[in-house]
């Protein structure tokens, strides 16, 4: 995102146009990851016309397309030919293993992007315009596609996340994970610890997804399931572990303390929840990923939001927890937040 | 629009996440627009329940979007209160003289965005999928709104264009205004010069929003109209002057410079053309904001393109110009073209 840049250079509205044709930047990245120009790129000479071959498409609806990438940042062009960025080698190109195009895939789902198109109105009414519960109702397929797709931008904050709770814990453990989803970050403590045994809680058609995510890792023989809504099932025998991974941002501040409580009561003593987050600093406009976030929440849920630590904090308290602490993982834009029964 | 800045900085996916969700920025800032929020903020104190309360929204939906906007560096935020950036004030407020919100009303038309729905499908094709000519499909009806509400943006290059048609020229002349709009740019000409006489070319509908806003400037007795296509109507007896504003991008090579011609055809001996554009450098990813506009021309045109000013010269020079100057509006995405007869 990009701050205002008019202090001291002379006032032009660029700002407004660019923002207002920022929409054309989703499309234009989607199309082409849809049209595997970042292969092409990372795998070719990088002219117009190879691009075009690869992708199967018009060398004018290459040229602009690839053009409009380099001024979004998002390639470069050298002599003419396109070549990568250090971003979109590593994040773009599906040759890279962190490649992370699959996110597209949830991010552009027609039905996350439909309620911008009433803004004013969820603006005014202070809710998504989705009917029921918004992107949280009960059965809602999206997750089954945020499952499937958002694995390889979750899956660099898993290691991180496992080595904060774990702190080096060793011996048998019972981990809890709660809206498991691609279940990446309950796996991970798996693969980190041995002896621990992680019981996956999301929709039935999600925790499937999960499921075969533990077994390439390995994991499956001490991975279970636990198919509901977190708030209606119960979670069974107490856990050392809990993790609220992408969770608690869907819901409102009293809802969240109640859900905290009932996590509060499933813990062995000194048990820890591990609640992933995108947590803006207290002033709500940085950094600007964890802000923006509140936007997303907006649209799509009854009374979600980005959280702040000192919010995050406050629930944990109300929900009889000891003190919270903030562990951000580096190079990303969510924090963990730990706090022990 | 940002360039890569992980040359040195650490590598993270923001850049990918950011454009995948940029279409938020474009919403965010046509809510705010129709919410009434930036002359809230020029005219309140500034905090969340004040301007909450001129807009008749929730406090939750203004303080999350307020936040973004901040976030997308189109307002400050100083302990807790929001305020504007110079260009906020400048270009968003309704309350100042250079305010141009309106041109959200063409920008974000839903005619206009459709077709990035199926962008790798025009990349494939190289060509809108939208029927026939695509935006230039005879009488659409997306020209009466951009001469409606594009008036605010073009209205700052008027004064530069005019000065540079014009050169201090006096006396009686002719001018021809081709694909008029909101008439801003002949309306200008009449204004520089007392005795020129000045006729719009447009579709009818279009034109009443040229001679209204002729009537508004005190110069409808020199304002003549021509309705119908550049392509199709005589344009009558020489003139001097000949407008050419926004339009060739609209159209292949081959149709500007065939439709150059018929401008050279209608030119007195030493007459003038006057082409504004959207003029990037050769090598079109510079600057930003002219060479992003192929994008749009490649979503809505058949063969639009923004060109570079060597293939302006070089139409100007097909169609029986003598060599073409270049001529860019300080501050503005803008460049007219000059060629003589």
């Amino acid at each position: 995102m990009q701050p205002d840049a008019s202090a001291g250079a002379p006032l032009t509205p660029a700002i407004v146009f660019e923002n207002l044709q920022a929409y054309q930047r989703t499309f234009a990245l989607k199309a082409a990851i849809e049209l595997d120009v970042f292969r092409a790129v990372g795998q070719g000479p990088g002219d117009v016309a190879s691009i075009a071959r690869h992708a199967k498409a018009s060398e004018r609806g290459i040229r602009i397309l690839c053009d409009f990438l380099v001024i979004a940042g998002l390639l470069r062009k050298e002599n003419g030919h396109y070549r990568h960025t250090p971003s979109s080698a590593t994040f773009l190109d599906p040759s890279s293993p962190a490649c992370m195009a699959s996110i597209t895939r949830f991010l552009a789902l027609p039905e996350l992007r439909e309620p911008y198109e009433h803004l004013a109105d969820i603006v005014r009414n202070g809710r998504t315009v989705l009917p029921g519960e918004g992107s949280v109702e009960p059965e809602n397929p999206i997750w089954v596609e945020f499952a499937q797709s958002m694995g390889p931008m979750m899956a660099p904050l898993a290691g991180p996340l496992g080595l904060v709770v774990l702190q080096g814990r060793t011996g048998p453990m019972r981990v809890l994970d709660i809206a498991a989803g691609h279940g990446l970050f309950g796996i991970e403590i798996a693969k980190q610890n041995r002896q621990a045994h992680v019981t996956g809680l999301d929709w039935a058609p999600v925790l499937r997804v999960a499921l075969e995510n533990a077994r390439k890792a390995g994991v499956e023989d001490r991975y279970d399931m636990l198919p509901g809504s977190a708030f209606d099932v119960e979670f069974g025998e107490p856990y050392e572990t809990i993790l609220l991974t992408n969770f608690l941002h869907h819901f409102d501040f009293e809802t969240c303390v109640m859900l905290l409580k009932k996590v509060h009561g499933s813990l062995k003593p000194e048990g820890c929840a591990a609640t992933l987050e995108f947590v803006p600093n207290e002033d709500r406009v940085s950094p600007p990923l964890p802000a923006a976030f509140s936007m997303t929440m907006l649209a799509s849920t009854v009374a979600g939001d980005a959280y702040t630590f000192k919010e995050l904090a406050e629930m944990h308290r109300q929900a009889g927890f000891k003190p919270a602490t903030a562990h951000p993982i580096p190079m990303s834009p969510h924090t963990v937040v730990l706090a022990r029964a």
